[in-house]
Order: structure tokens, then C-alpha cells, then sequence
């Protein structure tokens, strides 16, 4: 069960990246009331022994072990409990003096803490898609078993969790998930035939890594998120739509059943989420620089291009089919990128690939983490075989 | 104290206004569950006995006393209670059997009865300015000693208190108050000089009456709006602001601490609101047309133009300066404004006389219904003086 107390110690899975950085500041400007007690990164060692420095974390963890020794040697004679290897997120996810756990976890990589934290019952705020898109059945049964509870980080579903505040779920007519549409919205279906990889890596709003942003510009990242509010939320699929949006300053919206509709808008700017995930339901002054409607002047929506951005289709269908189907859909797209990032097949073919790639799945339930883990297996070996025969 | 019966049963005050009929028609998409037990209307006497017959109401009320003889005409043999006069108001505001009074009476009249209401701890559904802007304080004072409940009816206020569910009232940073500006908004301060009445009458949004169309033209509608939006939320002027939105599609937005803004979007249509305030806290499936942003495509806002709208500067002096100045604020308006309508002044007049009229007053508490009234005729008598020497 979630701890009521004021105090609230905190995890952060993944501090060395963009989101736990920006989450450190923002627990910076809440004050004592929030407590580090435990950080991990990847590999990046020395950001985090001086993260250790200054926040005081009782445990920190390398999931690499070819960096514990750089960790170590960084680290001095800093009174913290170093963990080593990936299962270490695990262990800190079922500490029991943690109350939040904030992942921002790349991949499927943080899938067990993910789990384990929900097992112990303690506040998710899950800022990457993967543990909802390829496991959101599991990870909602282990949240409601427990008693535990799971708070969106990323802008779109923060907004439509601060937006459902207005009604209750019953009463929620259509999610609108607004989307920037990426460099090429308003590219048809001829000329995204001939996009080079140096145009789907420039994108129109946000600065992110490679990975993100060909998401982005293939509208994988939408199709993800349509999956992840299903979950979320408890909503049918067919509820959930998305809407254009370049300006990225509506960041979702929520239509209740009597027509009124209720949307969260705010700068691009990830400290708004992530603060919310950590005082909810309480809101405290924050870090974020605040909205001037009156200087972006001009907001502007329109329909997605499903023929253009096929993979908001498959979205649909992959919820609809259920078990392993979302596991696959999102690994094959993590390979299929790579090969796009290699220069090994078009921007065109990530989506036909993965498209391919759902075809030839043999679809099994997703009952275990064993079953997860199998079905992304071999969605990445059928990526690498149908990405050669491009 | 508000009751927690499933039945509402409802009194309408100015049933046969655009209000009114609206609010009949929401009702009759909600179901038996909300029940009308008194409508009343000023003169429409042939309309609101349509209604009696439709609705079957216990009790009807005619305020205009010479339009007694032709509702009994029209009622012919149907068992209701025809209630005559001003004071009619209070008596229905005050039934037993009334659990939400909706009062949708034009200017001053439906104050006495609003505050008879407040003092039963009925629900109060307020869709007219006059009782918040004029008895703001008292009408408070009265709610909270009685435990009863106030909801906006007006497409803005309850936009904000909407938007208001997703944090407290100490959370909020500041209330936005949407406008469409009105004719006159890009309309500089020496040209609005030479505005006709014709002019002032398109409203570019809202078909409405040819006084609000004026209050809209000068702001004063927003002006008013402030005055309320202090009294209804209880915050300070300071944190209440005016955003220009000329397609009126945003409601209104509260920014909270965090910097999340919080935002209702609808399409013009003061069914949502009427809704909201007879459902409240709960949502159901409404009559209003669904919004389509797709469609609407393009939103824009700006500041507004405090020179040419020197209302919205003049309501701020007047919440600060507070006792009866409000009063007095309205009442100058309501008589400039027939001034203007009549010929007898120019637009800008309007506006000057107000302030002339605000500068001339001997500010007293507004501690009573009478006081009110007293600062109310002030007004008006000074307006009549001051219109003839402009």
C-alpha cells in the first residue's frame, strides 16, 4: 500500500538520463520533503558518483558491470551501497524504505523493477513506454493485487491523468492523445517513400536521441502511447484518438460524456510531469517556466494521416489482438530503427517490417515475464532476417 | 445543507429566457431524475405556460403583475400555483421542496431571491452576473453560514471551476479569464471614438440580447466577470487575468502553482454549463454538440487592449475599493447602456460616464440588501444627470 506519510524517499531508475536529470532538479526544488535514497545508471559513472555526492543516496547501482570499477574508483570514500548488474534495479525497486519509484529505465530494461516495485505496492511513476506497451496487462494486475498505484511522467499521459481530475473515468467519452506529428505530417505517402535518415533524425519540438525521435517521425512513439493510455486508464482503444498538434503546448486532452472537454496545456517541459508524478494529488510551486498563451499567439490541430503514418493503425489492431502481439510490436520497431540507424533499410521499411513482423507472430498470452521476454526475442531475430531480405 | 438525494428538484428563475429554455431542454435530456417544481417568467406569460403544461410544475410565478390576467388565460384548468409579483421569486427560491434554484433573471431583480436561496442552503445554479458582481460579499457570507453551494452557469466561470478539479484553490496560480474581444479588438483607442450602435450590436460569436452585446463591445461583460470570478473562487483580483481568444473554443484556464494550466474547451454552447451545474459533481451523456478541434483547426490568443478597454482596469479599482462600489459599477453600466441603445450618448460615453459616476461615489459597506439597492439608485439617478451633459 502507498505510504500516506509526508515524507516521501524515492527511487530513481535511469538518473543519469535526460528524464532522471530533470528529476533531480525538480526534487531539488521541493525540498527536504523528498529524499534520495536510492539512483542507478547504465553506464554512465561518473555523472552518478557526483549525483551520489550530492543527494546522499543510500544505494546506488551500475547495470553494467564493465563500469562498477570506473563507479567505484569516482566514488571514493562516499558512505553508499553500490549495486552491480542489471538485476540491481530490481533489489532497489523492492527497498523497503522507498516509497516512489521513478523509472527511466531505456528499453525493456527496466521491465523486472518495474514489476517488482508494483509487487511491493509502491507509487510508479513510469516515465518510458516499454513496461506499459509490452507488459501492461501483467503490470495492471500487479498494481491492483498490491494495492499500489502507477503515475504517468511522460507530457501526454501526465496531461491526461491531470485532466481526468475534472470527471471520473465512467465518465470519460474519448482521450485525445495530441501528437507534434513529427517532420513529416504533412508529407504524403509518395515522398515518405524517399526520406533519408538525416530528415526523420530533425525534429520540429523537442531535442531527444536518435531512437525517439525516428519514433517520432514514424508516429511509432503516438502508436506506443495509444497503447500505454489504454492501460493506463483502463480504456478501450476505441476511445482513444489522436489529434495534430505542432505546437506541442496542448499536451492531451480528455472529453467527458456531457461534451465538455478538459486538456492540460503547458511549456515543453518535462519537470511539469515528473513533478506531478512525485506531490500528486497535491500541486506545489515548481522549477517549470510558465505558459504565456498570449506570445505562442496560435495553436493549430488536425487529423493524423493514417495511410502516411500506418503505424497509429496498427496501434488499434495491436491492442485488440492483446497477449504477446504489443510485446512484439515494440521490439520489432527497436530493431527495426536500428537497422534504419545503421543505414541498412529505409524510413519506410521500419514500419513495413514491423507490420511483417506482426503478420508472422504466432500469438501467445503474456502471462509471465518468461512469455514478455520470449516474444521479444524473436521478434528482434525476425527483424534482422526480414531487414536482410529488404 | 445541499441535499444528497438522487432527485434534484429543480427551480427555474427566468425560465423563459435563453437561459431558461435551455436549461428545460438539458433537463428533459437528463431523465425523470431531475424534476421541475417552479419555473417563473417577467411577461412571457403565453411561454410560460407552455412550459407549466410541458413540465408540470407545482408552482409558476409572474413577476410583471399586468401579465397576471393573460397567464391565467393560457393555464386554462391545470393545477398549479400561479405566484404574482416580484416577491414571487422569494418564495420559490425558498420552497422546501427545492433542492437547486437556477436562477436566470435579468439585471438586480433576481438578487433578493438569490440571496432567500443561499439562505436555505439550496444549490444556487447562477447563469446571471448581477448577484455576484453587485452582492458578491454578502451573497458569500450567506452561502458559507448556511451550507449551501454556488456553480456557475456562465460558459467562463464554469470553464474555471472545471478546470478547478484538478487541483484546490490554494494551488492556483492564477484564474484566465478567455474573451472574444467583441467587435472591437483590434479597434484603437481613437477610432473606437466614432463606433456606431449597428457596430456595437454584431457581436462576432454570440447572438445574444442587445444589452450584453453592448457590455461585450466594451468589456464590461469581462469586467463583471472578474468581480465574479473573485467572489465565486474566492482569489484575489491580482490572480485573475483577461486572454483574448476570438474563436471562444478555450472557456477559460487556470494556471496552478506547478505551472500547469488547466483548460475547458466546448463548443460555444451554454448547455455544458447548465449541465454541469445541475449534474455537478457528476458527468452524464448531454445534449451538447461535440467540439471537433480538427475542424476548428486554428486557435489564437492575445492581450488585451487595456487602453481601448479601460472596463477591464476599472474592475480591479472596484474589487480593491470593494463596499458598494460594485454596485454602483453595474448600475452606472446597465443605465449608460440604455443611454447608448437610446441615442442619447456615444459608445465611448459609456465607459467615461461609468468611471465619472465610480468617482463621484461616497463608498459605503455593502452590508445589507439595502444598502445594495440604495447605491444601485444612486447610480442610476447620476447616470441620467451625467448622460445629459456629456
Amino acid at each position: 500500500m502507498e505510504s500516506l506519510s509526508v515524507i516521501k524517499r524515492i527511487a530513481i531508475l535511469g538518473s543519469t538520463g535526460s528524464v532522471g536529470t530533470n528529476a533531480l532538479k525538480v526534487i531539488d526544488s521541493l525540498g527536504p520533503q523528498y529524499q534520495i535514497i536510492a539512483l542507478s545508471a547504465h553506464s554512465k559513472a561518473e555523472l552518478l558518483a557526483e549525483q551520489a555526492r550530492r543527494y546522499n543516496p543510500e544505494f546506488i547501482a551500475i547495470t553494467n558491470s564493465d563500469y562498477a570499477e570506473e563507479l567505484r574508483y569516482f566514488i571514493g570514500d562516499l558512505d553508499v551501497e553500490i549495486l552491480v548488474g542489471p538485476d540491481s534495479l530490481i533489489k532497489i525497486a523492492e527497498l523497503q524504505q522507498v516509497d516512489v519509484v521513478l523509472t527511466a529505465v531505456v528499453g525493456a530494461a527496466g521491465l523486472p523493477a518495474v514489476l517488482a516495485a508494483a509487487n511491493k505496492g509502491k507509487r510508479l511513476a513510469i516515465a518510458n513506454k516499454e513496461p506499459l506497451v509490452i507488459a501492461g496487462e501483467l503490470l495492471r494486475k500487479e498494481i491492483e493485487k498490491n494495492g499500489g498505484v502507477i503515475l504517468p511522467v511522460d507530457s501526454e499521459h501526465s496531461a491526461i491523468f491531470q485532466a481526468m481530475q475534472s470527471g471520473c473515468k465512467e465518465q470519460v467519452n474519448k482521450i485525445i492523445l495530441t501528437a507534434s506529428g513529427g517532420p513529416f505530417r504533412r508529407t504524403n505517402l509518395r515522398d515518405i517513400q524517399n526520406v533519408t535518415l538525416e530528415q526523420a533524425l530533425a525534429h520540429p519540438v523537442w531535442e531527444m536521441g536518435p531512437k525517439i525521435t525516428i519514433d517520432s517521425a514514424t508516429m511509432m512513439n503516438k502508436a506506443f502511447e495509444i497503447i500505454e493510455a489504454h492501460w493506463l486508464f483502463d480504456m478501450p482503444v476505441e476511445k482513444i484518438e489522436v489529434l495534430i498538434h505542432p505546437e506541442s503546448i496542448v499536451h492531451s486532452i480528455v472529453e467527458f460524456v456531457d461534451g465538455s472537454m478538459i486538456a492540460q496545456l503547458g511549456e515543453p517541459d518535462m519537470c511539469i510531469p515528473i513533478q506531478y508524478a512525485l506531490t500528486y494529488p497535491q500541486r506545489v510551486a515548481g522549477i517549470a517556466k510558465p505558459l504565456r498563451l498570449e506570445e505562442i499567439g496560435t495553436l493549430t490541430f488536425e487529423k493524423p494521416n493514417h495511410q502516411t503514418f500506418r503505424a497509429l493503425s496498427l496501434a488499434y489492431d495491436v491492442v485488440r489482438t492483446g497477449g504477446t502481439t504489443p510485446v512484439v510490436f515494440n521490439a520489432a520497431n527497436e530493431a527495426a530503427v536500428e537497422e534504419f540507424l545503421a543505414g541498412r533499410i529505409k524510413f519506410v521499411n521500419i514500419v513495413e517490417i514491423i507490420e511483417d513482423c506482426l503478420n508472422r507472430h504466432n500469438v501467445k498470452p503474456a502471462a509471465s515475464l518468461e512469455d514478455v521476454l520470449d516474444a521479444d526475442a524473436w521478434a528482434r531475430r525476425e527483424v534482422t532476417e526480414l531487414a536482410c531480405n529488404v
